[in-house]
């Protein structure tokens, strides 16, 4: 018995996110599935972000564990061959037995996408988020300095419990504009609370489009209140685009 | 009695190609339908370009005549009011009653679009040719300059009758390379053949990979003959960006 640790890369906007669910199309479904059809295993992989529906991936990352005896880093290209276009793995290798993709200490980056246009793109509607207005991404940057560092991230949080902590580290906000009407919203921390990123998108662009000031972010961050945050940007504007679990694994 | 002008963009995944036909899914078709919902009166646009299935276009033009009192400028924001996701008019305006878009004088620029990796990204299957060999962009643009000027591209012209004429002129192809693993190929002209663009990307890459010198390409342009040339690149590279008409309409 092995434990192998897979890359996976999918167009989130034919499934209903990652986690399986019984008689829906999931990414953690096609996943189970591929591999049972590969190794005769019913196997159920440990994914590392469980990302909603719509939202897309270059590099989550899930393990699972195999009496195969294919090479693990051959496993990748033998599941390709069962898998359907908008998922894929870009890589696997041999990890230990104990390491858990949602329980080790991790650096996690989000690219957000917006297409800053007045005029609709029928080829960026399943991975940008349309904003129709100027956006001043100079503001934008001024603003989501505020955000860098460890805070209690209540206000960027669509649901939770009392006892779970809201507390959250961003390493780095990188806005980048200027390159055919798209501004990109880079984001990297040490895990991010339910809907944080589409928040934080939502909440820049209230920035950047002009209805408030930099300064804002940082009095309703201290508010810890969700109702004072800006509004959740579409999932389809956000993409998982790496997890970084160091040398730890 | 006047006529509209419209440029439209679409996502041609979903679509059979641009040309109504009864009971398919098409650009036109959707045009069509929604022009009849807008004005009531029954039209049929006459397009540019009448692009294949799986192809997309950012500028593709149409013309259709109306007694609709909507102001022509006015025209695509109501239009787009009707139509799908994934076709959008992006601008409209009144022109000529004897402009004829498949009949007058133009330029036209064309992008494929190649991602250039052994790695699959599921977010760029719709619209890229994944090519999984290393590619040098200097010898396809080496090859690529042979094609440029006025030439008989019998060679690069998958159907055609005999008394139809396989002279066209190329203005300009670049080839842009060395950003996030793609590599796009930009080609202008007076018009192009049945499958002439991927025809051309095709043909390219057999020298970009290595398979063939760029003086290959000068030697198959002189053959004028099909079987000569590369093969057919795969529609959903290609992307009609703009039709230039100059100062004529």
């Amino acid at each position: 018995m092995k434990r192998i640790m897979i890359r996976v890369a999918y167009d989130g906007t034919d499934f209903h996110g990652w986690q399986y669910q019984p008689e829906t199309r999931t990414v953690e479904g096609e996943l189970n599935r591929a591999i049972k059809e590969l190794t005769g295993e019913e196997i159920r992989v440990i994914g590392a972000s469980r990302t909603d529906a719509g939202v897309h991936a270059l590099g989550n990352v899930a393990v699972f564990d195999t009496d195969s005896t294919i090479p693990p880093e051959r496993f990748w290209i033998a599941l390709n061959t069962r898998l359907p276009e908008d998922v894929k793995v870009v890589a696997s290798r041999e990890t230990d037995m104990d390491f858990h993709p949602r329980k080790t200490e991790v650096r996690k980056t989000y690219e957000y996408r917006i297409y800053n246009s007045d005029i609709p793109n029928p080829l960026k509607r399943c991975d940008y988020w349309t904003v129709p207005y100027v956006l001043d991404t100079e503001k934008m940057r001024e603003a989501a300095a505020y955000l860098v560092g460890t805070h209690d991230f209540a206000t960027f949080c669509s649901v939770h419990t009392q006892a779970e902590s809201t507390v959250r580290t961003i390493y780095d906000i990188k806005i980048i504009g200027g390159n055919n009407n798209e501004v990109i919203i880079l984001v990297t921390g040490n895990g991010f609370l339910y809907n944080m990123i589409r928040i934080i998108a939502g909440t820049l662009v209230e920035v950047g489009r002009g209805s408030r000031e930099p300064s804002w972010v940082s009095e309703i961050l201290e508010g810890t209140d969700r109702t004072l945050g800006g509004p959740t940007a579409p999932p389809q504007g956000l993409c998982l685009m790496e997890i970084d679990y160091g040398d730890k694994v």
